[in-house]
């Protein structure tokens, strides 16, 4: 099947008034969680250093870097941003393959910036580079190994293909820019726990930039780059791409079908099951700390094996502990930005806490669709009494929807690391109705800080 | 074993006064013919797009794009240039895996340039990179597959490495150079015989860059991003290194033991040993067209794969066309880059003798050692006299050097492109004194045209 002949007249074809309304929706909500865990992660060392070296480059001043004070150009802002999108592993995911989707944005903010496009432009690029990685992501989803961090890697295609709408490119020119992105795509999971990590977004932004210009210049490329014999899928995956789910773009619509996963809390997504069952039994039962006898938190192998840390000695590992977790729920009735310090995870009333919480390995808990991932929390109180919940599915995604007052004390949150509150607020008002916004420039400018 | 920090304590303890004379040499010819071969490359079309892209992001002037005119940042010169030094496919090969020094060359120079470097830093720098490149070619020798193309992936590691060394970044700073590295790299053959093929080089050296400058500013990476889990080798390769060429850096040199191999002629390598014979029967036997009955040419499979067409229709067809290449070297005696456009392909008095050029199949021709390509070169004339040659090796390899002057006149022929006489005279002055050159940038300053 021409794979990426397909999916350069699906990109070439997408119109805004064709696409589905609850697309549309999730995509503003999209953009809302981006915008807001970049602003975050603009503070964070590895987006202040790519912010340092775009200022070193001294390029023309057409795009905002979030948080940083200054412009560089579409090529620069979209690397800075993409890591900042990242930095705090704090964006949305989707059903399979991790967080494929933030490099898009960051990469359509930057060139639109410097283009001057439309709120309606930029929904329409998003859902048009979004519903390429995402049908990539199911034509790839049988790939057995780990090597691969697909934000670098399909993640680059979503950008390319997202800013090749932008730029209005012609089928053929779409074809290019997906065979110049095979030529650029990377991204290895070996870096998971540094900073080149969120690097992976910043790199797939700034390639979905660079290729959909080169490609609008006249460079060339195989025009089956994404399914040829030595191509992309060949390479990288050592397996064809499903026909299936390419055939179905622009018949059925990822963002509607299977929406996207927003992260309520800053912290690995596998915790957020049982951060939801210890907050719920706070809510309704008075659960303190003071009362608890033992927690035990029942997970699947995968989480067993990511959620790795018993004792945090760092911030990031705080991120990846349960006790820690689930001590802080108890505690703080919340999870928030500033648990995450090295100072934090010491807090020896929580690490007490931590102590009675135990996590094991339950091989009979079974998920019941590609967006679950099942635990068991059972607590026991001093008194005796026990409380248990078998969780399938964390706040966040289409089965437990966040609530747009949640979406944006979420968004306060974090943009609140770089903007004042009164920016704040102006955001938020704007991109509430970002698709009637005749140029996303002023909303841009607000990002700067 | 610890590959990337063996590497990295190589590279940070690389000095000039240790490396052996033998190695500085070759690696002044390499700088000769990589400047020459992207100086006519800067004209092509690929080149001008990314130098297009260059000048549009209105970066600090820092350094030069060789053939264009103007300057930019060391990051988008690497680009532009490294591009222009594949864009003609005649840049220097290694004995495996292609040309994945050409990345090297470009990102020192432009890095250098904007640092101030002296000739003496360039040469070491390059001397690490160029070995890195080298033992990761070694160490990989037995990976079967055909889907990466090495300039992009091993050739990033060269890149990053010397730009580390001329950063005099210390063993962690390199060692994080190179996890970053791992994160960048790539570049799929299927884009041979597009622009995205030369790209390869032209992204390598600018992921040298950047993960040099990233590394210097505290960026962090796996400290063991080519040998571990989900690292590089492993992801990209689906193997692990040998550690016995890495544990060789230091010992012996790549330089000294393989050398380099330099195309004395701008078209596909595997067609250069049935030039040099045919250029030989030219010269001693006083062959013409005239004369010709027929000429027999048998090859190995690899070559018989890819020098796949018969009757050029395109100036980069003739460039992989025995036919039309034996013709020219006897009707010309020479084979030069005006021979490669449209039309000059299209010559009837040529192609009336390429019809009696015949290249055949022959399992029986057996290479002698890595670097052989035999073939054997059979020539019938009306008169009834047979001349039959069998070439190991090319002429502009270790086995068969080219001499100081064919090396000039390459130059030479390459610059003419891009340059006036003077300006050439005086480039092949400077390098012919490279080591004596208390900073590169009056050297860079002419290679602008």
């Amino acid at each position: 099947m021409d794979v990426t002949a397909k999916i350069a007249q699906f990109v070439a074809g997408t119109d805004y008034e064709t696409i589905p309304p609850k697309a549309l929706e999730n995509a503003k909500t999209a953009v809302l969680d981006c915008l807001g865990v970049a602003l975050a992660g603009s503070q964070e060392e590895c987006a202040k250093i790519c912010a340092q070296i775009a200022r070193q480059e001294n390029s023309k001043e057409e795009s905002t870097l979030y948080g940083q004070g200054f412009k560089s150009s579409a090529l620069q802002a979209a690397f800075a941003n993409g890591t900042a999108a990242h930095a705090m592993d704090f964006d949305h995911s989707f059903t399979l393959m991790g967080q494929p989707t933030a490099p898009i944005i960051p990469a359509l903010f930057s060139l639109g910036e410097s283009l001057g496009s439309s709120g309606r432009q930029i929904l329409e690029a998003y859902v048009a580079g979004f519903e390429t990685t995402a049908k990539l992501v199911f034509a790839l989803r049988d790939w057995p190994h780990d090597g691969w961090h697909a934000p670098g890697t399909l993640g680059s295609f979503g950008a390319a293909t997202a800013c090749a709408k932008l730029l209005r490119l012609d089928p053929y020119q779409v074809q290019m820019a997906l065979g110049i992105t095979a030529s650029m795509a990377s991204g290895v999971v070996c870096n998971f726990g540094t900073m080149s990590k969120p690097i992976h977004v910043g790199l797939g932004a700034r390639n979905g930039v660079l290729a959909a210009k080169l490609a609008q210049a006249g460079y060339t490329a195989n025009a089956a780059g994404i399914e040829a014999a030595n191509g992309f899928c060949e390479t990288f995956y050592r397996m064809a791409p499903s026909d299936a789910p390419i055939r179905e773009l622009g018949e059925s619509y990822a963002l509607v079908s299977d929406g996207i996963r927003i992260k309520p809390y800053p912290c690995g997504g596998l915790t957020h099951q049982a951060i939801d069952a210890v907050l719920e039994f706070r809510a309704k039962h008075g659960l303190t700390a003071e009362r608890v006898e033992s927690i035990d938190v029942d997970v699947m192998q995968h989480t067993y094996n990511r959620i790795a840390f018993r004792v945090p000695e760092t911030g990031i590992q705080g991120k990846f502990c349960m006790g820690y977790l689930l001590a802080r729920a108890i505690i703080d009735g919340k999870i928030s930005l500033d648990m995450f310090t090295d100072s934090a995870v010491r807090d020896a009333n929580v690490l007490k806490l931590a102590e009675k919480i135990h996590m094991r390995l339950d091989q009979s808990l079974q998920a019941i669709n590609e967006g679950s991932r099942p635990c068991r929390v059972t607590v026991r109180l001093k008194d005796g009494q026990t409380y248990s919940r078998e969780v399938q599915h964390a706040k966040g995604g289409p089965e437990v929807p966040m609530t747009t007052e949640e979406l944006k004390a979420k968004f306060t949150e974090c943009a609140r690391q770089a903007l004042d509150e009164s920016s704040i607020d102006r955001v938020l008002e704007t991109i509430e109705r970002l698709e009637t916004l005749e140029d996303i420039r002023p909303l841009c400018k607000l990002l700067q800080a």
